[in-house]
């Protein structure tokens, strides 16, 4: 549709929007207090999805099951434009993983590879260890330094609520694997990035740098790392035997899942809720991110529920491929990168109670940022000073200029599940998930509705 | 030697022990003291057997290691009559262990083979889930009802302080396998006999009456338990891909390991501090029970430095086989049966805090319970109206009359880690931990010391 100059006065007075009835203040409390009391389809989802459908991993038939499990669910709850958009994707599965201390300690260990591991081949690698305290005293070790060794990294990573400590310790995971294959190690194993005492070592993709050969790369428990370190403190030589062959299987098909409301006002842009509907393969992924998809899709449901059209779109975005390098908001930027994005916001850092509120608004939009958060108060939610990113799925159309408002939930007990096996349904706490529903409504219910020019347009002038 | 019958006035004039200097309350709240603040032994010794061995499981060569790990250990520590006291014992090692939802929802269980299961054979057993809620349920179905079927039974255990709920749970683990192949059933898995919220099932043996054929016998996690759950009450048939393969390895050598510290009096008898040296194979059993042969024998060891020699020997008994069925204890109980037990106690319920004192002696010996009671004090242990039992491998000691005292401990998270992969070293809480010594220094103490007659018979009477 062509769009007609006015002047602004004129224009404010010609929108669509105006014609449709706006939530009040009242209605959105009304609206936020009664998923405090009720909502139960946050939990549903995170249930049936956890339940019925279990790990789903990018590119396998698992996230496939569950893209169809959402459209139908999406469909029956009366969203609109309810669609997969397939994309294409190399997809990497998880083999064998066994990790034996073969001397002078002999016990076994627990590992899992990490996402984009190379194979030690069916026999494993028998080696020495070479032991560095972090990633820094890794990467001063001489180039040819570590032939044939096995490779092990610790680090320190603390449980905070603000989930800092991923920030900090990330690298062990992110890059050592790769500086470890430089410096001609056989394979690595790290001190899992989590802040978990159970012996569920902690996955999560690695990052080869373009000259470098993958090697095998996996994580030991925080426990087993304990042991490592204190079997190295004795001063005998340690021996592992590795075993970790995930392969590569080519090119499969992912999906995102895209259900909308349709706004009053065609041209007043569109409002993204997201989170991502795959999760790593060790666990049905309840915190990562079923919860995230069962929180935005309720939130969405009780406005489109009220009967208030909004004046925008509410679009809900399942990512597909989060986990593996974020192929799904790749190839929705691709897809839709160009589409009239108002406000982008994502759930995907559990279902613990949302604590602080972060914005990224233009200028004009700080009567909606005042109005969320006065309406977010009654929910112990207080502004943040910090700007908001986003979230992962939808942080390239916040870089890209698009608004973006942060619903921080507590992290302190995130990264004790994180990708282990232990990220279970029993993990959600409703009255807590409740409350991100109730934060999500109100911050949808304003921004969907708001009157502020909000384009990525807007924003990047 | 010969007892010479004397009036019992003149009998105490002559005791050997009245030649040796007694520890007064004051001397032994000095070692309890000295305890609570700089301990390191008993968590040295749970390090070490953590560390340096591991997994324990009875009958295998890892429980040899720790054997002579504990006698080099015993003998550096200056104890006297270290000795390990070997017996042969059929014995029982774990296999693959895997579970599938084969449908309606496929996914992988966690699951683990309980103590003496049966094997499934290696391709497994692929069968419909028949669900009971407890043992009673499975009690009440028909014989021959099962055929073929994989049997599920749940409970609800509940953590307590007591540790009470493995007793009222205890059952799905002890005679619900056995009771499912009495009706036919091809295999049964049960909810976990434990606490935990992680995904790390919990093992323990399981019993099979003599006329049942053992049939393969898992445990899934909690969560895997309420997700099966989940999908039954979905009302769609779910059926499991089961394979569990452990297996019988003969007779193998196992053996109790022994340590002493003279008494001045032979005839005065013996004061035993327990513990048992094997754990399961799933974890290097710090809280089961490495840190209970930690406490028991740095409790004995400060009354070895203390240079006050003990009026009765004290025996550490570090018992073999414990986990498999006492078969350490029958050991003992068939060599030392006889010897004149003044006193026997364990400590095997981890290393939290000791919450309530028990005790279980004659009549004369009142004024002994009253003084280790009030030396208790200080440590902030009450004395519990509930007689002692003595410990799992001393109990047999005690039913046949050796007097007993229990310093039991908090076993609020005892069974979150007991069994399971998770039983770990980080688990420890040295404070806690000190205090256990600090307890059992004044109980070997008071104990080993006291004037009373304390013997087998005199209880018997």
């Amino acid at each position: 549709m062509q769009k007609i100059i006015l002047p602004l006065a004129l224009c404010a007075a010609a929108l669509p929007s105006t014609l449709a009835a706006q939530p009040s203040d009242a209605d959105i409390a009304a609206m936020r207090d009664a998923a405090m009391e009720g909502d139960t389809l946050a939990y549903a989802i995170t249930e049936g999805l956890t339940t019925e459908i279990g790990p789903r991993l990018a590119g396998t038939e698992a996230e496939a099951r569950a893209r169809d499990w959402a459209i139908t669910r999406l469909t029956e709850l009366g969203f609109s434009n309810v669609r997969n958009e397939p994309f294409q994707m190399p997809t990497w599965v998880r083999g064998v993983e066994t990790a034996e201390i073969v001397s002078p300690y002999p016990q076994e260990m627990h590992v899992t590879a990490l996402g984009r591991s190379g194979s030690t081949g069916a026999n494993g690698i028998r080696a020495e260890i070479v032991a560095f305290e972090d990633v820094e005293a890794l990467r001063a070790a001489p180039m040819g330094s570590l032939e044939g060794k096995i490779v092990y990294v610790g680090h320190h990573m603390e449980a905070a609520q603000d989930g800092s400590g991923y920030g900090f310790a990330g690298p062990t995971r992110w890059i050592a694997p790769s500086l470890a294959s430089e410096r001609g190690a056989a394979a690595i194993v790290i001190r899992s990035v989590g802040t978990a005492n159970h012996r569920s070592p902690h996955t999560g993709g690695t990052n080869w740098a373009d000259s470098v050969t993958p090697i095998a790369a996996g994580a030991l428990s925080n426990p087993d790392a304990d042991n490592l370190e204190r079997m190295i403190a004795l001063g005998q030589p340690v021996s592992m035997h590795l075993t970790l062959t995930p392969r590569w299987i080519g090119d499969q098909e992912s999906g995102n899942v895209i259900a909308e409301i349709p706004g009053a006002d065609p041209d007043a842009g569109i409002v993204v809720g997201a989170c991502h509907v795959d999760s790593w393969d060790l666990s049905p992924g309840a915190f990562d991110d079923a919860s995230g998809c069962g929180i935005v899709t309720a939130a969405a449901h009780a406005i489109l529920e009220s009967g208030i059209q909004p004046r925008r779109t509410i679009r809900l975005f399942w990512a597909g491929a989060e986990e593996v390098g974020l192929l799904g908001s790749t190839a929705y930027f691709q897809r839709h990168g160009a589409d009239n994005h108002a406000l982008v916001s994502e759930s995907d850092f559990g279902a613990d109670r949302i604590w602080r509120v972060e914005f990224a608004l233009p200028d004009g939009a700080s009567a909606d940022a005042d109005r969320v958060t006065r309406l977010l108060a009654p929910l112990r939610i207080p502004r943040s000073t910090l700007p908001a990113s986003g979230g992962p799925d939808v942080r390239i159309l916040a870089t890209n200029g698009a608004p973006a408002i942060d619903l921080q939930q507590d992290g302190t007990r995130y990264f004790d599940l994180h990708h282990t096996r232990n990220d279970t349904l029993d993990k959600i706490d409703p009255a807590q998930m409740r409350q991100n529903v109730a934060a999500w409504i109100v911050m949808l219910a304003v921004m969907a509705n708001s009157e502020a020019a909000l384009s990525p347009t807007e924003i990047a002038e």
